[in-house]
């Protein structure tokens, strides 16, 4: 498949987003694993750019990073950016915000860049999804750490109500440039109030 | 690589039986985990579409629910449907049965699909285990449970017979229905035996 | 994408030990952990052809054992050879070694193929450092191990020196059989002096 229609510059911005947060969250993990920085390396890789990775081999588009070598470099630099830095600084809520901000940001991109493939709205819908929480879960897998997908927290909700809103503003002609800042703002709102106010969704009870 | 030859109405009964059954399967995890519905949806995907998308990103097919949007809209309706029905429902061995039918009908049906894309006999084989084995693998590294892989009751072993009969049935030029038919038969007798008695392969002890 | 020059012999040796060497410690790793024998094949598969088959889809090439049956017909005859020999042949050292030689193996050839599809040099260093670890992480996922990647003793390293020192050496014009044989050698004994003198990175101390 070839794209449909370009990719503009408010969606490579939230893309360059998405991998530089998630990258960052990988090397925090690295960091609270007490690991060496070639394991931090590895962290940010597959967290920054497993997500889009994913997405990318499902919609029959070239890997992104493998074209253009400028990803990796970006998740290499991060990497030792936190291996370097004062550890305080990456204690607490900090990385659960920069993770929300990954999140909105590359579920939008996401769901476009599967449009611009000629992903129909469902399974565009799914692409931003995956792109922005399997980084996140390999993460997770790696370090051992109980998946998010498995909390009751809102996390994956939140992506999903970013990538459907964006895919259904864009069916309705909404442009490029509102749709995408909509959607990724309401995606990151969600996540939001499940970090701040612990918002869940209701667990299964029997029937 | 593009078909060799058409997948037959028996073939597409076999994989919508797999896809259905195996996503059941999933969503039941999910439930026995005290997930959310968001889970649920992402378990009967992930086991539901996972073995079979493996098998396509393997023989260089497209994503079969990509460009087609029903089997999505199938899981989906799978996982609301064991979200909303009482749990006792799923209890007990009622789902080691549907998943027995699932396995057999979907190793059949990827050893099909991947001879229809030229794979050569061996591997039409193995993709056929893939179908049938990665759906419930992932579902039980998602859910944390042991994996059937790691037990010695017969169940790849099951999957194995359905699908090599198959190759082995057709390169003797017996029809598809037939040759569909009896080796699903097969593969999900000899799962029976497994569950029924608790037939089992002996285990390595060292030499 | 197509191969821009041919895989040599260096390399396709390189390719064969690779696969052999990973398939016997998939194939040792079910034995320790009491498994059957067709666990002991689909350890050895996975392990042996794991980190070529995610090159392989990364890269856009044809998964290199679909068309070709002869990887594993290898994997397999050698989860047979494991389960028949003394168990005594297969403990301690001995199995560390092997892996060393495959992952030197692994590392230069995942490398060469990567640049032989007209993968850029950082890219294609990646690639060598996939094919030759992740194998073994999924040996290690499957067999419930803590991960090579987790523990600060030199691997990936040694696999990253393998892969960098032969794309060097190949911008450099360095002739391939002398480039490839110096990069597996040169990680091949950095991860001897890991196993033997226990040759370890530094860890994350805060900051």
């Amino acid at each position: 498949m070839t794209p449909d229609f370009p990719i503009g510059p408010v969606l490579s911005a939230l893309d360059v987003g998405g991998i530089g947060l998630f990258a960052a969250t990988g090397a925090v993990a690295a960091a609270r694993a007490k690991q060496t920085l070639v394991t931090f390396a590895f962290f940010a890789l597959a967290t920054g750019a497993g997500g889009g990775t994913v997405r990318d081999l499902l919609i029959g588009a070239p890997v992104f990073w493998v074209a253009d070598s400028r990803p990796l470099i970006a998740c290499l630099v991060i990497a030792l950016f936190v291996w370097i830095t004062p550890a305080k600084l990456w204690r607490g809520k900090a990385l659960d915000w920069l993770d929300a901000i990954g999140m909105a940001a590359y579920a939008v991109f996401g769901a476009a860049k599967a449009l611009s493939f000629g992903v129909p709205p469902l399974a565009a819908v799914l692409m931003g999804i995956f792109t922005a929480c399997l980084g996140g879960i390999i993460r997770d897998i790696l370090a051992g750490e109980p998946s998010i997908i498995l909390r009751p927290e809102l996390y994956v909700t939140a992506a999903a109500l970013a990538a459907a809103l964006f895919v259904g503003l864009t069916l309705l002609g909404v442009m490029l440039p509102i749709a995408a800042g909509l959607s990724a703002l309401a995606g990151f709102t969600l996540r939001a109030l499940a970090i701040w106010k612990g918002l869940a969704l209701p667990t299964y009870r029997g029937g």
